[in-house]
């Protein structure tokens, strides 16, 4: 399947402009010191939902033909993409129901409370609650919203792309959290469209790392993950998915960073940025401090893509001193 | 000393508009159930610099003349004001010193590093060194910049006002913090000329109410503070500040958390919102729960005015359980 990724990326922008943040970028002395570079944040961390998931969702509900609106809307998700559902249908008065797996955490079930969904449990993973909420909204006539393999989902994440090219001027470096890969192949098919030159760094936790393996061997591979506290970017991709290809076309390489690295840069943007930032977001920050030297002399973003981290994981981290 | 607050904020928003963020009002559906009503969080914790300072010293510097910019510019402050004046000097290219107590902290000394002032240190409290500083700028022809005590820092606090109108309905109930007042007669000044019923609640921490205390002594009192995890609102008021006058005037009621309180505040705002945010703003939420039965059925908004609270901090009121 061919995706024109920028047409996708510009369509986006105009359906979702009003309906959410445009997110500020700020500018990181710390990191900019420690690279001898210019480090930039973009803090979708801000964004409403407390992700960038919101995009997607948003772009993919108001491309839905009315009729598909008054369905009954299916997805499944333990955190960012079901609370950025739940916001679009509690805005727009829709009816629907995130599946999750058996064993989702407590927090990120009561976080989802605050929603006016239905919240239905089924199999051991994320990416077998995924599969049967996918053929249990295809049985039943309801509409199913992918987390990551849909064009309207890579569309709207890619709007990020979007507003980094009006916010930062001469960018050199990009680094983007890669789980199913909707965000990356968004915002690097956007980029690389407007400047081929602009380099796109894909970031996944070494205990989960799927797509750079399967990018690696050609193929989505199934592998088993180690436990991450990048959850967001946790797991596997599903068969056939339309990210895979356009990883494949726009990641021009991989950093991998080690959970005690993604702990402590929790730490340091909480201790010099003030920011409150889940394990995936934080991520981007532990890959450029991991290799700094690369990006001496260049303008580097981050892309801090959430800031949903618990209370009691986050007192964990900072205990571990 | 008549001040037209509603005028002052007016000019102020047409002068800073595209040199801050308009900071989001986020919906709390935890805090509204708690309280059964609406409750709104200003987020003024998102702003540049980290707090709403920096819409007076953005305010307070474009309305200097020419000549007057180019003077060495003063301020005493340890924390969100400093930064602000440091942010907006650098961003203009201008010159100046921050006096800081001799005790002042490292974390703060090392947050404003981060700018091109120099540093200097007077004195054993913030108010030994704000009096030195002001003596010493008038001495040799440098322009003094108040924390709180100029009709242009009050006028830009105020535009927090502005936004309020715009971006929530039917305000009931505003909660502010108060230290010199700056804040709270801004927004309540513009707020009140707006609509007259809006009702207006101071918030200083029990062991620090020198506002409070001298709004019901009639005169600015001198007063022991105790310790106090507010530390944005801490100390005292400069004689004949034209904060007092308008805080009698708009100010309807006080609440004063205690020091628990406000700890639990911090918690919850990081466990429901996943925002960092100092004990200063906190206390806006700490004062919501503590007479939380007075807001059913009103729509409220308290106002987040700042982010920077240290990792020892965060740490300490984290293990408090």
């Amino acid at each position: 399947m061919h995706m024109d990724v920028k047409a996708e990326v510009l369509e986006a922008a105009k359906r979702i402009t009003g309906h959410i943040r445009e997110t500020p970028v700020e500018f990181s002395p710390y990191l900019s010191e420690l690279g001898d570079c210019k480090v930039y944040l973009k803090l979708e961390s801000s964004q409403i939902s407390g992700s960038f998931k919101l995009r997607g969702a948003m772009n993919k509900y108001l491309s839905l033909s009315n009729e598909d609106r008054s369905k009954y809307i299916v997805t499944a998700s333990t955190g960012n993409h079901g609370a950025a559902v739940g916001y679009v249908l509690d805005k727009f008065g829709g009816k629907g129901a995130i599946y999750l797996p058996n064993n989702a955490s407590k927090a990120k079930i009561n976080a989802l409370k605050e929603y006016n969904v239905d919240l239905k449990f089924h199999g051991d993973d994320s990416m077998e609650s995924e599969i049967f909420a996918r053929e249990t909204a295809g049985k039943n006539g309801h509409v199913f919203i992918s987390p990551y393999n849909d064009p309207k989902i890579i569309g709207g994440a890619g709007t990020i792309g979007v507003e980094l090219m009006k916010q930062v001027e001469s960018i050199n470096s990009v680094l983007i959290p890669v789980g199913g890969g909707g965000l990356i192949a968004g915002v690097a098919g956007y980029l690389k469209s407007i400047d081929e030159n602009i380099e796109i760094i894909g970031c996944q936790p070494e205990n989960s790392c799927v797509m750079y393996e399967s990018v690696k061997a050609g193929k989505i591979i199934e592998m088993e993950s180690k436990p991450t506290i990048s959850d967001g970017t946790a797991g596997g991709i599903e068969t056939g998915s339309i990210t895979f290809d356009l990883c494949r076309q726009y990641i021009d390489d991989f950093i991998l960073p080690a959970e005690n690295e993604i702990k402590e840069a929790i730490k340091l943007i909480l201790e010099k940025h003030y920011l409150t930032v889940e394990g995936a977001a934080a991520l981007q920050v532990a890959a450029f401090i991991k290799e700094k030297n690369r990006f001496k002399g260049k303008t580097v973003v981050l892309i801090l893509s959430g800031k949903k981290i618990g209370l009691d994981t986050l007192r964990k981290v900072l205990e571990e001193d």
